[in-house]
This record gives structure tokens, C-alpha cells and sequence, in this order.
């Protein structure tokens, strides 16, 4: 086979990417290793930028999500007694939107479809060959037949575990890596959300995090030792921790019931520089890993898609630098979001091996953004995603 | 002897509490464990907040600063290729006073002198009695003679290594610390300052701070290991060493010379809850010491000050609460201030132990800060000096 892109990783950021360059008339074909149900059952962040609505709105797939996501004009967060109201639209002019990453998936699966664009799920043993010559290609395993694709270019959209980072020579790559002495357990249960928007809050138990789907689906986090496993924790146990974590007036409110979803995913912040290499070109957690503390994942996911589409079209119109700078262009980005997420989550966790003096700076920060309309405004720009 | 206020300590926040005092027809007594030359040949930071220039015009001791001191309106940050210009004034509507604290010390002792107000230079062995009950006072020895002062409150105002703090019971005390990796390296020279505002230099070689007294004594910082001695450091070393963390069209203009005062200090953070305790009450580094970035130190000690007089003269009026509450008063500023030092000392420094990420989480940081009017305000608004 033959296409002029072959983007390996049928998450969000491969589909996009799909979309976005078939839509230009780019030849793109879509590597999954997964099949497309399980794609679809991975619960994932559900908050998006004003930026990444507008992309896909323009990509043609807005609609459902304009009708049933829930647009947020700003967050709470609450630590040590302060309660501080970001109003995103006043303070930025933007808001975000409240729409689940598995519904965005679904929606870029029926956009493909009625397009008749290529998608091989289940395709094993997926491996990049000469990404830094003129002829690059990839080989998969699919339906018990040996599979190649000669391209011209290759986007790594298969996360921080896939096979593209990997290609890239280890002497080439510059990793830089903060692993957090903690983990979030998360719950998906059919109550109604705690408040009409995200709750920050920070405790001396630890973190919390309110967050919903929908009217009647709510999704709950709290930090927990990176030994605690999802059998140590019962609903009861959940709902009696996370009313402990939450300022009184909402823990009185909260509606508890039972949990259908339970898991734990430790937290990390992950940059691998450089994100291109000869033709190949990562895109999303295959090149970096942001805490969930802000929600940023998908949103950088969808900015680095943003500039690589941008790049690969103006390079098939005969016009190479964007693609060039492609590297450069999404890191800038990237190192804000993730200093953003990295200083979120230092704010508003404990960290028990730092000491009383940390925890005691944490509540003068909240504190102080408290009264702070510009400290308030500096929260609020990068929550609803900087500038691409 | 008896005194309505003992103060303990005669740097500058002893005195300016004394002159506070006095004014309103408190009867303040000051005791000294140095010498009055001892005293003015302490070199200090010289950043002074617009509250604190306020407050010493109020005082009547603002004319030789308003004459001799230097306005500034902004600070330059530069960091790995990025040079910021924090505008002051257009930022908040404030400035900074460049003004040493030697001079504050020096207006202050001639403005007691006008008035007669009792100061005791060299006083041994002061010792702390009944603070807990209703009658407390103070003992020390001065001219080989045994001396007791009654009075009804105590300021401790003798800085970190003072008797005022530890004669607060431990079980009473809570205490919160972080002691940095590093000290600063400090030279005085007779050289024209390397550019019309302060610079903070960020470098992957250590922090580096060009400060200045006037147009032609310029004081100099780098960072440097706490096992580096003054014998080790040449002033061609400095100089080398400044001009190599500077950004060239800096380096390039520096003027160097001989220093006529060179030192290491460590950097600390501390801060000693409650700030009071019975009648005693402690302002400035008895009760809390902030690292040098931001220069916060003297501002903190003005702004305890000023709350600690307001509440005694209220309190001789009649009116408690102003005294009752001192301590929470106090500590809320001290708090931020505090957060405010420990965060900008983390954006600038080399904290080697903790690998690269966190330099480039700096280095985006500063990225962050040059593209923000909202994070430049932030800044701004705490290094010009959150409202008292």
C-alpha cells in the first residue's frame, strides 16, 4: 500500500489528524493496535479548550458537542478554608466546554466513516522503518497478514507507550521526566455533579476533584498513595473520603451512589524532545505527558495535530518551513502547558515528604490568587489554553 | 525604669517602631545588644516598597529618601535567552525606592535623636520576664550596671538570632522552615550599575542579581555553592563568573572594579507562628526570615511594624482588638510575602538536585512571563508590595 501519511495511534490526536488532513486533500491512512470498541470504552478527560472546539467545529464535527456538551465559564477552587471563583469569561473573554474525549472519539470515528477513510484496527506488531531516509515505511501485522505502507511522512499519535517515540534514536532524544509520589483514583458514578462546574480542592488528606460528564454523571478523583489499589477502596470509603476533602457546603450537597467505573492512574510529567525526527513526527502523550491537574492532555494533543495538519498541507502545497519548525513550534507550547499542569498540581496536592513549609505555601497561594484578580487572569489564560 | 513599650532590637524596625510610637505619645524605650557604628555598618537590601516610603514620609523621615533615593519603575528578568521588562508603574501604578538600609537606620536614629527617645546601644544579656502575666520586664546589663525595664508590652525587633523569639515557650510555637541549596555571594564596588533597574539573571551556571546604591556603588549577587568561602572568590572570579551569567549586551557594558565588601549569605525561609505571646509581640526577622530574590526582608519587618503601632496606639485609646488581633494581622502578609520570595527564589535559582526538569519548568516560566501581561501584573504587584 501506499499513502502519502501514515499516522500510527487511533486515539484522538490520529483521528484528527485523519480528518483534518483528508479534508485537505492529504492522503492520511490510521494504525490502531486496539480495536475500535475499546478505544471507545477508555474513560479519558473530558474538559476542552476554546482552541480545540474551534478545530473541531471547523473539521465538521462540532455538532454533537456543541448540543450536548456544557460550556464552563469558569472553575472552583477551594484549599485550607479559601474558596476562590476563576470566571474564565470574565477574566479571559473564553470559556471551556464539558464534553467527553470518548465522545470526540466517536464523533471522529463517523466523520472517517463518511468518508471512507482508512483506519486498520488490531494492527499488531507496528514498526517504523527508515523515518530518517527519502523512503520511509511502515509494517504491521493485521487479519494474520504481513501489511507495509510506504509514505512520505510518518505521525506518531500512539502514546506515551507506542512504538514511535521508540524509533527515534535514544542519542537523538532529550527526556525530562517528574514522577509525583502519588496517584488519583477516579470513579464514574450516575449522580448529579457537585456544583455546576470543576471543584478543585485542596485538603491535608489531599487533593479532590469533582468533575461530571453530563446532568447525571459525575467522575471524582482523590490522591492516594501510589500503594493503594482499587480493592482497598470501597464506594463508602470513597464517598466518606471525598466529603472529608470537600469544603462543607458541598460535602452537606453531594449526592453519592454507586460507582461504575473505579481505577487509579499514577501521575507524571513527561517531555521528549525533540518531537520530529528525519520524516516522523510525534504528535499527543507520544511525545509528552502532562498531570490531569488542568486538564491539558487532549488539548495539547489536539494543538501539536493543529500545527503538524498545518504543516503537512502547506508542505504538499510546496511550502516546507512550518513543517520544518513543526519541533520548535509545538514544544513552545507544550513546556507552557506543562509548567502550567506541573504548578497546578504542586499547588493544590499534598506532598508528605516536603514538609509542613510546602503545605504552608500552598495555602498562602491560594490565599493570595484569592485576592488577586491578575494572579486570578494568569489561572484563567491557561485553563482555557494559551494562544496556538 | 519603667516604659509603657520595651523594644528589643534597634535595627531599623525597633526604630521605626520607636518613632512611630513616640509620635503618638507612646512611651517606647529601645535596647541594643551592638553599637550604634556597629549597627550602620550592616549592609542591607536597599529596595524599599512604596507602603514602607509611605510610612517613613509619614514618620517624617522620608526627606533624605526622597532626595538621594532612586525611583524605579520596573526590573528587568532574564533567563536562557529571554529578557523580560516588568513595568511597575504601568503594571500597578507603583514603583520601588532604591535606598539602602543603612540610610533608613541612619534617618531614623537622627530622628529620635531630635526627639530625646531613649535608645540603649550595647545592652548585655537582655533577658524576657512574665511576658505571659500582666506586669512583665525586661533586665540587661549596660555600663557594667544590672538595669530592669517594667513596662506593659514588648516588641521583640531583634531579628532571628534574638532573645524575643525563644522566650516564647516551644510548646507555643510553631515553626516552618525551608533552607535552600545555596547562598548568595555578595560584592560591593565603587562601579556604575550595569543597567538603570535591577536585573535577575537566571543561568544554567546559577542565578546572578546586578543590584545598586546609587550611580556609581553597585552591588552585585551570584549563587554559589554553601561550601564556597569569600577566600575562594577573587574579584576576577566575580567578575568573570557575573559577566558569564549575564546576557551579552549586559556582560559586554559591565564595569568592573575593586569590591570593597564581599560576604556569602545562606537563604532561608522561616516563619514563626503565633507572633505573639502574652505581651510580647515579635515583628520582622524575630518572627520570620524570607530568602533575598524580591528583596522583601526590611518591607515585611516595615509592614509589622506599622500594624504592631497602629495597635498599641489604639490600644492606649481604648480600642484592643487592633493588638488581639496582631499576630493573625500580621502573619496573613508575612504568609504571602513569604510565598512570594520562596516562589521567585525557585524561578530564578539552580536547585541541581532536582534534575532538569524543573530548569526547564523555569525556563517556561520565564517564556510564560514575557508573552502574560496577566503573570508580569502578578509579579509586579508583589514585588512593589501587596496592600498592608
Amino acid at each position: 500500500m501506499r499513502h502519502q501519511v501514515c499516522i500510527i495511534g487511533g486515539g484522538p490526536s490520529g483521528l484528527l489528524l485523519s480528518l483534518l488532513l483528508r479534508r485537505a486533500g492529504v492522503d492520511a491512512v490510521v494504525l490502531e493496535r486496539r480495536s475500535r470498541d475499546y478505544v471507545l470504552s477508555r474513560i479519558r478527560a473530558g474538559v476542552l479548550e476554546q482552541g480545540l472546539c474551534d478545530i473541531l467545529r471547523e473539521a465538521g464535527v462540532g455538532e454533537r458537542m456543541d448540543r450536548e456538551g456544557f460550556v464552563h465559564d469558569g472553575t472552583i477552587i477551594t484549599a485550607h478554608g479559601t474558596t476562590v471563583h476563576i470566571d474564565f469569561k470574565k477574566l479571559t473573554g473564553k470559556s471551556v466546554m464539558i464534553y467527553g474525549q470518548t465522545e470526540v472519539t466517536q464523533d471522529l470515528y463517523q466523520a472517517l466513516d463518511r468518508i471512507d477513510a482508512p483506519v486498520f484496527h488490531e494492527a499488531e506488531d507496528v514498526a517504523i522503518h527508515d523515518a530518517d531516509g527519502d523512503a520511509p515505511y511502515v509494517t504491521f501485522r493485521h487479519d494474520v497478514q504481513q501489511h507495509r505502507i510506504d509514505c512520505d511522512y510518518i505521525a506518531g499519535c500512539d502514546g506515551f507507550h507506542g512504538v514511535s517515540r521508540q524509533s527515534i534514536p535514544q542519542a537523538v532524544r532529550r527526556e525530562y521526566e517528574s514522577v509525583y509520589p502519588f496517584g488519583w483514583l477516579g470513579i464514574l458514578s450516575e449522580t448529579p455533579p457537585v456544583a455546576d462546574e470543576l471543584v478543585y480542592s485542596g485538603h491535608e488528606r489531599g487533593f479532590a476533584l469533582c468533575s461530571m460528564r453530563n446532568a447525571n454523571l459525575s467522575r471524582h478523583y482523590l490522591q492516594v498513595p501510589l500503594t493503594d489499589t482499587v480493592e482497598q477502596w470501597s464506594d463508602e470509603a470513597f464517598w466518606t473520603e471525598l466529603k472529608c476533602r470537600l469544603p462543607s457546603h458541598l460535602a452537606e450537597t453531594l449526592v453519592t451512589g454507586p460507582s461504575i467505573e473505579k481505577s487509579i492512574a499514577p501521575l507524571r510529567s513527561f517531555i521528549s524532545e525533540p518531537m520530529s525526527w528525519g520524516r516522523l513526527y510525534l504528535a499527543g502523550d507520544a511525545a509528552h505527558i502532562v498531570p490531569p491537574t488542568g486538564a491539558k492532555g487532549l488539548n495539547l494533543a489536539a494543538s501539536d495535530v493543529y500545527y503538524l495538519s498545518r504543516a503537512l498541507i502547506a508542505k504538499y502545497a510546496g511550502e516546507g518551513q512550518l513543517l520544518a519548525d513543526y519541533s520548535a513550534t509545538a514544544l513552545a507550547r507544550v513546556w507552557k502547558a506543562s509548567r502550567f499542569s506541573w504548578s497546578m498540581t504542586r499547588m493544590m496536592h499534598q506532598f508528605p515528604a516536603e514538609g509542613a513549609f510546602l503545605s504552608r505555601m500552598q495555602q498562602a497561594e491560594v490565599e493570595y490568587l484569592a485576592n488577586s484578580p491578575a494572579a486570578q487572569t494568569a489561572l484563567a489564560e491557561n485553563y482555557v489554553g494559551l494562544p496556538y
